[in-house]
């Protein structure tokens, strides 16, 4: 049994090297725009500027067959199942963002802080609810 | 294009009815099994008691076709972009559910508050950061 996922848009991102990109949004990660394709621009047009979102990315470039490593790839930690860690490198390698919109501009939403690289495909936005507050 | 997502584990619930289900895990929420499969069992081997995690779920009964909906199905609110709603309906019916482990046995994990119906396909689990703390 499978289920198809498809792309419902693109990160554009200054970040391009999978091997220097921070690993999570507080280390250092830039703004990056939100690309959506033409026909599913419709459903991103009720987010506005100030809005805490989830970002659902498709991590096409992780490894699929790994279920443990060592967390952030630091060899001197021991390995965990990939299931309590971060890591790209699951069976559905699917990475979830929270990000602050910026600024929209028809089918493109630019956001803070996103540690994808350039080219990533977006399968979902999200709403950050009430009950999911943000530190920052 | 599109990707080959597939289940990790299922949902062991009492909530079996779609339409009573609750839209939240402050509505209500049963606590639920996260029951893997024998060969992913091992990425969820570290997760323990009290951990706080992100369920990823693939609503298999949702609609892929919508891109507006009325917020919470009420009808008195006017529609709105899926991506700025939790609908269940959007192109990637991923669901995501904040939980908190109570209890680790073997291949399963029981979680409190998880608004999803028993045989819910599950995609993913990953660990909640500390920038992303929870208000409960």
């Amino acid at each position: 049994m499978s289920f198809q996922a498809r792309p419902v848009g693109v990160v554009a991102s200054t970040l391009t090297d999978l091997d220097t990109a921070p690993r999570q949004p507080d280390e250092g990660a830039p703004a990056a725009w939100l690309v959506f394709q033409p026909e599913f621009a419709e459903a991103a047009r009720s987010i506005s500027p100030g809005d805490e979102v989830f970002v659902l990315t498709w991590l096409d470039r992780a490894r699929r067959d790994l279920l443990e490593v060592h967390p952030r790839g630091d060899r001197t930690r021991p390995v965990e199942g990939v299931f309590s860690t971060r890591s790209p490198h699951r069976p559905n390698p699917i990475g979830l963002h929270r990000v602050t919109v910026v600024e929209t501009d028809g089918a493109r939403l630019r956001v803070d802080g996103l540690e994808a690289v350039d080219g990533t495909p977006i399968l979902d936005v999200k709403p950050v609810l009430g009950s999911e507050p943000s530190a920052r």
